[in-house]
């Protein structure tokens, strides 16, 4: 089978409807991928995350390269055996991580040298370096190593650094090919899209990775500060170069709203924090809207915390109980709102998938917004 | 079906199983009750105490009165409906964790005046006030207000406050008597012996207690600072004095030792926050002994997390995983632990019966304390 199968566009929109296959199972796209940083998607256990639909989470390279380390995910057999979890893991490069560091990390032709976050302990990552971590991790599908640039840029620092990151993108593929899995299953490699708010480079960027030849293809570099706007119109871009028989993965977005809206334009994969931190904060994503749970009106509410939703923690607890659980700061809760916000985020991208193959995605996402948001 | 049925006594100690039947459910004793004291048992779903075997948990009346407080508890129809947990819950009447409270309260003939620990609130519990407290809880097992002695205290402190314990006593039962469930289920009221570490105030009180006919017989004021020797001589004696007809419980105690010991000297009933706390700050109970997780010897082991128990934390995590959890202080890490400590104990209660059942308690006890210890 195909690593990536485009199974039906909406015929309203350009919403698409796919399968990607791993050794380690199919992915139903579009799908949401819960972050797993550091070794855990946090607050929910491996069973839950089956539980709730989740069909591949996230891991990053940058944290895991540092705790547990590849000594340790070595010793194991890679990521899937340390923490039991047999369906499909995507690691991000690290990229991120190091451009969010700042002060701690220098960037160079050869790669970049940053400190940890951690203990101040000095590394250095490269192209070949994080292919070669990926490897040890043995995530499903790995993530180049790009520049990711700031925002604003000028045309000029956005094609500088954007020239830099494809370099950096022909090296990792060269890695890749020259290396092998380490362990008994296929492993995949994306390349990231840059170029800042600017479409001449983000057209440019996205042609030469294609040139390239990568198993699917990320739009990086946006919800760094840039509004609303210009995001919607740099992702509406890409995916009109990205190409069709390949996945699209918008990285770290976003909002539901964000969600629907980026499908409507093509994308296939999703990650971000919010759901997890935002539960942890308080802040639940329910089939009726978005609600902070310690909101005094909570208080007496013996709702359902989602009526809308089938799940356990949606179905057998009130709203009243869990605004106790932060009000009185018991663990639980923490665990009932990211149960909530996590099967929310499933529950949005499984029937964006049921309205895109019966071609009413538009008109349930116009609906479903008012509901939601 | 009787409150509580004695079913066998072991034929070479005085270990005991019985039975006790409330309105929402029976409970196999010997028993461990699992603390939730302000609303849920920390880190762990309700769904999950079922999964362990949990058949009773705690809640604690000081707590649940300050927050949510009566008129929330009222409001959803009492705590078992509030917190989605329709099996027993037994209530602590509040006299320990005031007496814990210290330059925050003050005693007198009438009650007990305090300051709340939250916001520096003024209070007044009475033996009234708590079975008033109590009945709007819900709880199938309240607890007398006690004072709970201090140690070390002379025979002459601890009979005056053994004293102020059997007239609240009386007055406890009084109020009890007069009133109703305000639910549709019946409630119970357990008597607390004191006395501190004197026999004779042990006896005179625990036969004052049985005098006014309780539900069942607590021995408290243990597991407060007195040396390990004279608990149990104190835990011996009571169990002497106290009735075979009703279920003998040894309040906030203690390590499986304590626990195994206190059942082999007739014991039913225990709580304690040890697995659950202990859990929290990544020392686990498993059936081949205690440990630090965080242990470096931990880092690469693949060995489950207790070989010995079918449990999903036991059985399908790597002690290897669960250090990685607490050394970059994943939640999931705190969720594992307790899963497996508090399964750890329930698994310890039902061995501890099967034994019971099979007449070879005292043996088994030998043993199974060389490989847990």
């Amino acid at each position: 089978m195909a690593f990536f199968t485009l199974k039906h566009t909406d015929q309203h929109s350009r919403a698409r409807a796919g399968v990607i296959a791993t050794d380690h199972g199919m992915i139903e796209t579009p799908i949401f991928m819960p972050v797993g940083t550091v070794g855990s998607v946090k607050a929910i256990e491996q069973r839950e995350l089956i539980e709730i639909g989740a069909q591949i989470i996230l891991g990053n390279t940058y944290h895991l390269y540092l705790r547990p380390g590849e000594d340790v995910l070595g010793h194991f057999g890679g990521h899937h055996r340390f923490i039991s979890w047999d369906k499909p893991i995507l690691t991000d490069s690290g990229g991120y991580q190091v451009f969010s560091l700042k002060e701690l990390r220098k960037i160079t032709e050869q790669g970049v040298e940053f400190r940890s976050h951690i203990d101040g302990s000095k590394h250095f990552f490269s192209p070949e370096r994080v292919i070669e971590i990926q490897r040890c991790i043995g995530s499903d599908i790995m993530m180049v190593l790009d520049e990711c640039t700031s925002f604003p840029a000028t045309h000029e620092e956005a094609k500088s650094s954007m020239d830099l990151t494809l370099r950096w993108a022909k090296r990792n593929k060269d890695a890749f090919k020259s290396s092998s899995p380490r362990y008994e299953h296929a492993q995949y490699l994306f390349g990231i899209g840059q170029g800042s708010t600017y479409k001449d480079l983000r057209t440019d960027c996205m042609q030469r990775l294609i040139d390239l030849d990568f198993d699917g293809y990320a739009i990086g570099g946006l919800a760094v500060g840039e509004p609303s706007f210009d995001m919607y119109d740099i992702i509406d871009h890409s995916t009109n170069v990205m190409p069709p028989n390949k996945p699209r993965y918008l990285m770290g977005v976003g909002t539901p709203e964000n969600i629907l809206t980026a499908i409507e334009m093509g994308v296939d994969m999703f990650d971000c924090v919010m759901p997890t931190r935002n539960a942890r904060n308080g802040t639940i994503f329910t089939t009726r809207g978005r609600m902070n749970v310690r909101n005094l009106k909570n208080k007496f509410s013996d709702e359902p915390i989602d009526p809308g939703l089938d799940l356990y923690a949606s179905r057998e607890f009130s709203l009243g109980y869990l605004r106790h659980l932060f009000t009185v700061g018991e663990i639980v809760g923490l665990q009932l709102a990211t149960l909530q916000n996590l099967g929310f985020y499933m529950w949005l991208v499984r029937e964006a998938r049921k309205h895109i193959l019966e071609n009413t995605y538009s008109l349930w996402k116009t609906s479903i917004l008012e509901t939601i948001k």
